[in-house]
Order: structure tokens, then C-alpha cells, then sequence
């Protein structure tokens, strides 16, 4: 039976999905590869089987697997960097005068959600220079903007109206999102990179977002990039069970009345009651790495590198560095 | 003679003015007096001369002197406060329903420049509940929505641009702006708060913006609260070396020749100088107390309870800090 | 049957105790009463048969009850400080002129474990100023010292060597210690404040101390602030399956053989199976609130405060306020 | 006639001595060359004429000029970093299995007086390991340790007495120090690293010292790195007003009454007078580049792995990397 899943991840979508049903995933279609040392992951949703069964709009679905990172190894974060700009080029697919606006989503006070915030603080910003003092710069340099737009919270203005306004007023070509994701596993927090052409769903993120940014309210393509950071509490805790009780179900012996309960025992009511349990604090509670400051600095070096080089064809990295300098 | 004065203080460019000239200063009208123990100055420019020898636009501008403050004696932050409140409140001026944005402008990465986008942070924000859940606050609670839109650097987007797009996406009644300035005197540093009703000139705050902010161009009311926050490095040099000179020309008797050729030193040809001297580094190089990051942080909140007050008359400060809370 | 119980605080060993063992707990005693709406719990450990059932050196273990806790709310934040003071006071028992050494236990860059150090920050340092400048200073000020000595991974020292190097060469009377702890229960985290006469154990608090720092091995009296701070991930995923367990046991039907499995389940079996689900990550995830920098800066104000006031009798907060300014 | 240079930098008093006194510096001997691009300059201070002249402790004192740096450019921030190895290397001279103390001297809580704290931070610290679990490192790595121990207004202890204590309790062979000095001129600052082998000579640094750190003091060789990071208020109003001075003298005539008045300006009445406009703030103001958070920790990583280099010979610094990963 088709059941929806919850997780802002489609590589992770797919892989419940088959544990549950012990079938290949319908309308959905994946290649799997390795750039340099970094395993890719295409998943593609192809209609509406796949719309329903994965939870998520139609579209492409890049996931890059990427090692435990630190601002150290500059190397490493230099070839990841590269490999996300591979990715991200042909989504991008622009004519070199466009305009492109990069969206740093996510609250810079809370430190795993800071991840879009940080990414804008780190990126090549070009628009005001060709604007103002267009002779002074190279002509093969695309026209960036970007901004970190805040959550409900703060702002009292909801993020999808601040940047609605801001693309009506500023007419970009393409919007580039980056935000910081839930994972429902420790082992894909700060180690997956997502990239999606279909923009950003209502109520994903770590803070939910309550309006859509997408093609169809924004009239421009639409390019997200996430990266778990964080495990909810509560889906955690709730896994841990379900491992456990499979635990129990293969040590029983199967047909004896043990087993049967086990089997029977309801998934719902299960969650409800971890629910119950954990509910003062729901919304309310993250579950991080100790290292997590340094680890979000680190991932959203990497990410703004990789948008710069996507964005600027004509310069190469060490050109980026000391523009931005 | 007029003189056109470089300074974002109104108080400051009087003081200069009538330094220099030896008169009272034409065009312009000044009350003092006492809240509680703070001096509060109001400079009124009536008329064009006003403008002209003020280098500012007709309008209020009213000075608060504050006591060095620190975190830790919250009394004296709360007193101050009320009388920001109270010199806040006439200009305010809205009916209970009317909303009103509030704007931090400045550069987050600097931390003298930081003072608007850390009062944002403090702000008692509820245009959202208004619009989301009414019913779940208080009748005689304003709409308040905030936004820190950076610097042009970093964003590659006018300011007044993204604040313009918003005002008309969002149509506050009254926008209250708050910007760090620049003093020619290091004893105004973190001790003076300005609010005036002519909203904000290009060119001024520490970070030089280069778009008005005004009823203007925004076509609502525009309320601008700034405090000085920095020296800038080539001025206090200059006033340092004037006042050398002129101990030295107090010191040799009148009419010999060097007191004739101290008097004759071309005081443009002297700017020049310094001007050469510090040429590599300006507009970069600043002067600051040690204890910036504290101060900053103050003076912060004292700007956002005043704020705060102003907006919501029908709320107590205590009323507001548990909302925040 | 006696337990090992592994918890930072008292009250929760007892508590735990007490539920597993339905018995009141043996060679401990408990009053409870309130500071004015503050709750307090001391528990004092009276004999070798306490020690060993609660995992806890003989002496006194006071816990307060705190709010939510925000930095606007100063009232609440200084009546909290004062009731710490209370209890602090007869435990510091010091002549006026003897020095006192603050130790702030923890790593300043994970913010839970940084609440040792963030109240070193906010302590009234005097033990200079009686030295260097003594007549520029009332009689009645104690002189006071303080140091984060930072963890054994930052400095590649033993905190233990570093502070016992300390005592020896500035001789103090006294030393008071706050350490960031673990707590079993989410409720708990930055609502308890535990104040104790034995010192710090090695391997308790957030990151694990290896080192003893009690009167035994630095040869004068030492008192422990602590606060938990974090729930450690495994203890909250076992202590979650319990209840559901629990729940399991209570909806079926005792006798039949589900419930006699259930009950048959091996706690230590399951607790190796939850740490194998989750040991990739052991001793390096950690459960805290999204607020977790705004709470762990309000509650190092209190615990502060609560110290500058128990260790200068001769001045009022106010007094110390206008000091620290 | 020789007069007391007041500065941090030798190569500083050198330049001034040598400017003042139209003749070459006695006592000290001079060396300028290049390690790549960077240019070298090593001052000698050979006797006690040289002792005076320069107002420093015989001994060398190697300069290393740097390019403006960014974060961003991690090629050049790693070549600066080999030069800054190469030169300690020799003054360091241990065997390899003794051990080193690093010693981040300064106030974390002021940017540019950071830098030996930031500086801790990034080292490679691995004397508890070679305590602890000698089998999982490599021989050949050396037991380093290191420490901030903060200045005397946040502890109430002098900076000298934490050093020594932990220097009698853990007994290493070598302390290197870091400290952030203050220059007389604005484009030393954040440009200039010097290295010297005489340790920390008492009201030196940005908060002014109080003790020496020597091997006289300590009983072991204390070699000294410093960058200035901020130029003295005064000091360069003082600079300021001396160039423009000079600049009235070259324009008026020699011979007449200006001139002679000129020439007999008394300097020390012109310093008092300084002191006394700018006295309020003294030890209070600092003169600073926007940027100053961005470039500390630029330099600090340079320095960081400039003191890991050194003292592991036997690893490279993709090794250092990886281990501080």
C-alpha cells in the first residue's frame, strides 16, 4: 500500500518506501553514479504515482553523499565544492547576462538552521557592481544578488511575501534556495547535499516554511539546495523503537503468540504515544552533533563555492576567492 | 559665511556652525530641557537657510544624551528607554490598528554598523499573529513587522530597494528606520540617540548608503532614530590637529609673525594633508572603544524598548518582555 | 537491590531509585521547601549505604526549581539569583578578607558545556584590585578570582592539573566550581540548579571530566553549581522505549504470554541494542532546545550573580551591578 | 642623542631611531631578505648600547611582511604559514620528544586582542594523547600543550602567575607566546608578523602586560610571536600632527621668525597636549580596519599552523589537517 511519507529528502523518501514495501518504487526512476570519489544519486519523479508515493512535485532530485568535513581540509571542501557545481549547471542553464538571486532560508540564531543564512554571508555578489560600475568588472561575469530573508519569528512577514516582492521589483532570471533540512537518520545529517528543480514546499525545512517557492508562484525557475542538519527528536526516538521492536519480532520465534503481538502492534498508536510522551518539547527540540558550529561553517563554505563557480563559468575558483577578497 | 558641515548629527552641525560663525545659527530652532535626569535637545530646522547651513532637510531632529551604559544595570536601560518612548511617541502618531516596519539598517559583520540589524533582533514582532491566529492576542496590540535588508555589499540590492518593494507589498502606515552614524567627537560615541522625522539621507551611517529613505520616496512617514557609534579615523585626527593650533596660537603673542601665519594656515590645504596621510586606509579605518561588542548590544535594547513602547501604548514594558519571552 | 544509578543530579538518583525499588531510598534524607515561589530539594547523603545507592559522595545536594527563563524578564532572573545566594551562603562560610577561586568548568565552544565559562565572564572580579590598587576599594569587598580552564582536548592539560597548579601557587580558601550536566529527562534541562559541598567527580558533566576536584584532593572545601544542560541521546531513546514498554505491559493482559515476555525482556539487552542503533554517534549527539544560546546566557547571569551576592555580603546587587559597569 | 623608542615593533624603533637621527642604529645589526615573496627582516641587538637605543632586551627579532589576506585564499595563507615555520624552526631547537607549551596571551573579548586566544584554538594539541594513549599517535609527534589564560581584569590573577604555576606543575621545555601588539602606523597593522627569541617585556601587547615572560622569569626559552592589530589612538593623532608639522616647516622659508617657531616647537608639551584632548579615552580607543573580525582569524590560522609546522617536523601539513580534523 502507498503511504506518505514524511521527510524533506527524496533519496531517503525512496529508500522507506522500498524497506515498507519490498517493492521497487512506482514513477520514480533512479540513476545512481560516482563523481570523482562522491557517490551521486538521481531521483527522478516522473507523474503522479510517483507525486503521491514520494510526497514531492514531479522533478529532479540530486542527492551528493559527501564525507565528515572541517574547514582544515580546504582540498576536500575545493572537490566537493566542484562537484556540486557540475550538478548544479545544467539546472541553472542560463544566457550570461541573466540575473540569478541566491535565498539563504533559515534562522541565524538558531546554529543548524543558520545554514542558508551563512551560504549568502559566503557568496560572490556581483549585481550592484555591473550596475554601478559596470566598467570596472570583467563583461563574463554574471550579475548575482542575494539575501537572507529571516523566518515568520522574526521578520512577521512571511518569507515567500519578502521575496515575492523582491523578485517583482529586481526581475531575476533564476532563484537559487538553499535551506537547512530534517533527516529522519544521524548518519545523512551534514553528510548529503540535495539539489531539486521543483523550489521549495510548504512546511519542509527545520523551521517550517509556510508558503511555497516555486515556478508556479514565482513565475522563474526555482533551484533548491538542502542539506540535513539536524534529526528531529521524535522521529528519532521513534525509529529507535521500530528498530528495537524488529529486534524482538526476529528473536521470537515466529507463529508463537509473542510474535503475533509484535506484528500486530499498532504503528499509530506507537507514535502517538512517543508523541504524547515528547510533546512539551515538540517543534522544540534538535538533536546535533557537539561540533555543529564548525560543521555548518564548513558545509556552507562548500555550498557557496559550488553556486559560485555554477554561476560564474567564466572564472575559475581561485579567481572567486580573490574577487571575494 | 555658510558652510556646508559633515556631520549626521543636527546638534552637532549647530554646535559647529556657531563655533565657527559666532552667532547663532539662522533657520533653525533649539529647545532643551530635562527628562529625568537625561538632557534632551530638539533642533527644528524651519526654513531653507536652515537647510542650507545645517546641510540637512527641514524637519525635528531630537537629541538624547545617555550615561555610559552597561548590561548590567538594567534600571537605567528601562529609564532611558521610557524617555526614547516618550520623545518617540508624538512622531509615531497612529491609529491602534495602523502597521508599522521597522527597519535596522547596517552592515552585521561590523559590529559598530550592527547596531540596527541587533535592535531588529529585540523587537517585539506581531504583524504575523494579527494576520495568522487574531484571536489568540490582544485587540490593542499593533501590527509591528521588522527587517534587517543588509548592505549593498552583501546583498548586491539597494536597501532602498528592498525596502521600497516591501512597502509596497506589505503597505505599512509609518516606517521607523534605525542606523548607526558617524560623530566628529569621540565623547558623543554611544552617548547620543537622534531621532528625527526626515527619514535618511544618502551618504550618511557608517556604511555609506546611497538611496533617501524618506515620505518621498516611500510615500508613508518616515521616522529615522540613529546613534554614533564610531569616529571616523581622518576626522578625529583633523580636530585634534585644530585644537593643537589653536593652543598654539594661544600661546605666541598676538600680532608677531607666527602668530600671524598660524592664523593664516589654509585650513583645506591642511585636510589635504591629512587626507594624504591617511588616504590608503579611508573609509575603512575606524575608531572604536574596546568594549564595542557590549556597547553595542546596550544600546540595542534600549532602542528596541523604546520602540517597542512607542508602538504598543496599551502594553506595559513588562507586559512586553514576557511577550518576547 | 541496590543500583548504580548514572545521573549528574541528586534528586533524579533518588527519583529513580525510588521508582524502580518502590522503597524510600536508604541513608539519604530529603526536605523540601520554598524560597519564595522557587522550589527547593536538599538532599543529604548521610552514610556509606547512601553513597552507594545514590552513586554520590556523603555531603549536601541543593536543588532549585527554576522558570523558563529569558533575558527580558530581569525581576525574575535577579529573585532566582538571590535564592541561589541563600543557599550558597552558609556553605561558603569564609571570613570577610579570604579569597575565593571561581572555576568555570566546560568547553566555550559547544554552547551547553559552555555555561561554566560564560559565568567566569560575568563574575565581580576583585583579587587584583586588593592586591594592586587596595586603597581605591572598600574594606568590606572579598577578594575574588576566576578562571575556565577549558577541556582536556583545547589544552591537552588536565583541568584537574591546571586548577590544583592554580590553588597551590595563589592559595585561595575556598573554590566554587559551575559545570554544564547531563540530565536523564528533557524536563530537567536548564530548569534545575544543583548546588553541592563534594566537589566534581571525574566523568560526570557534559563533556567527561577525568579528574577529581574536591576538598580531598585540592585541600580546601569545594562547592559544585550545576546545571544540566543537554539530555544525552541514548538515555533519552531508552528512557522513551520504557515508557512505551511500559505502556506495552499495561494494555495486555497479565498472565498471558505477551505480557510475560514483555516483562522477561532484558533491560541491559535492550540498553546494548540501542547503544549498537546508535553508537556511531555515541558521546557526540546531543538533545537541546533551538534556544539553546539565548537560555545558557540568561542562566550564567543568574548562577553569576547568585555567587557575586553569597560571596560579597557587604554590597547589595546594585552595588555590584555598578561595579561590574 | 638617543631617545627611548616607545613601540612594539623592533623593526619599528629601528626605522624611527634611524629617521630621527640621520645615522645607522648602534648596537643592532641588520638583515633583510626574501622566503618567496615575502620580505624578511632580521634585527640583532647585539650589546647594551643596543639594549638602550631600541628600548628592548638583546636578542633577535625577525620580521615577515605579509599581503593584505582573506580567508578565501588558502594557498597563500598556507605559504605564509611555511615561511613563519621556517623562520621559528631554528629558535625552537628541541628534541623531539619534549614538550611545548603555547601560550595565547590577550582579552577574547576584544576582536584585535583576540588573536592569541584564536590562535589556541587552531593548534594541533597533542600532549594528552602522548599521556593517555601513547600507542594511537605516531612517535615522532611531539606532546604540545597550549592555553589562553585570559588578562588580570577577567581573572583577578596575573597572567605571569597562571604561566609559571602551570610551568612548575607540568614542566615544558619551550613556551612560544603569542600576543597582539599595537604599531604606529596604520599599514604595519594585520601585515607584519615578528618572532623573537627575548619573550614579553612587562606594558607591551594591546592590553598592556604587567610581567615579564622570560626565560629569566621562567626557567625556559620563551620564544615571542606578535602582530599588530591596532594602531594607538593617540599615537597616531600624534604621528599625524608631527607629519603636517613637517609639512609647515618645508613650505615656510628657512631663517624666518615661522620657521625658527616651528623648529622650537617643544615635542613633549605637543605630546601632553595630545594626551590631554584625547585623555578621557586613553587605553580605552583603538583605531581598527572594518574587516577586523575576518582578519584575525586569517592571521590566526597563519600563525596556528606556522607554531604546527614548527614543532612537528615529522608531519606535513596535510598531515596537521587531517589530525586537527
Amino acid at each position: 500500500m502507498i503511504n506518505n511519507i514524511r521527510t524533506d529528502l527524496a533519496v531517503e523518501a525512496k529508500q522507506i518506501y522500498e524497506e515498507k514495501n519490498k517493492e521497487k518504487i512506482p514513477g520514480v526512476d533512479i540513476k545512481e553514479y560516482y563523481e570523482e570519489d562522491l557517490k551521486i544519486t538521481e531521483v527522478a519523479i516522473l507523474d503522479d504515482i510517483g507525486e503521491k508515493v514520494m510526497g514531492k512535485p514531479k522533478g529532479k532530485y540530486i542527492t551528493i553523499d559527501i564525507p565528515e568535513v572541517s574547514n582544515y581540509d580546504s582540498d576536500t571542501l575545493d572537490e566537493i565544492s566542484g562537484a556540486l557545481a557540475k550538478t548544479l549547471s545544467p539546472l541553472v542553464n542560463l544566457e550570461e547576462s541573466m540575473t540569478a538571486l541566491v535565498v539563504g532560508l533559515g534562522n541565524w540564531n538558531v546554529t543548524p538552521d543558520a545554514l542558508g543564512p551563512k551560504v549568502i554571508s559566503k557568496l560572490m555578489v556581483t549585481r550592484h557592481l555591473k550596475q554601478f560600475i559596470p566598467d570596472s568588472i570583467d563583461e563574463g561575469i554574471r550579475p548575482v544578488c542575494a539575501i537572507a530573508p529571516g523566518v515568520l519569528g522574526l521578520t512577521g512577514i512571511e518569507t515567500g511575501e519578502i521575496i515575492k516582492s523582491l523578485v517583482d521589483k529586481i526581475k531575476p532570471n533564476l532563484i537559487i534556495c538553499i535551506d537547512a533540512l530534517a533527516s529522519r537518520k544521524m548518519d545523512r545529517v551534514n553528510r548529503t547535499i540535495q539539489i531539486g528543480n521543483t523550489g521549495i514546499s510548504p512546511g519542509s525545512g527545520v523551521g517550517n516554511k509556510r508558503m511555497e517557492i516555486s515556478e508556479k508562484t514565482l513565475g522563474i525557475p526555482v533551484i533548491a539546495i538542502g542539506v540535513p542538519t539536524v534529526v528531529d527528536a521524535a522521529t528519532m526516538a521513534n525509529d529507535t523503537i521500530d528498530m528495537v521492536l524488529e529486534q524482538m519480532i526476529k528473536s521470537s520465534s515466529s507463529g508463537s503468540e509473542f510474535y503475533n503481538m509484535l506484528k500486530s502492534i499498532n504503528k499509530d498508536e506507537k507514535q502517538i504515544m512517543i508523541r504524547e510522551i515528547l510533546d512539551p518539547y515538540f517543534g522544540n527540540l534538535m538533536v546535533t552533533p557537539k561540533e555543529v558550529d564548525m560543521i555548518i561553517d564548513c558545509v556552507s563554505k562548500i555550498i557557496a563555492n559550488g553556486i559560485n563557480i555554477a554561476l560564474q563559468p567564466a572564472l575559475t575558483l581561485k579567481d572567486i576567492n580573490k574577487y571575494i577578497n
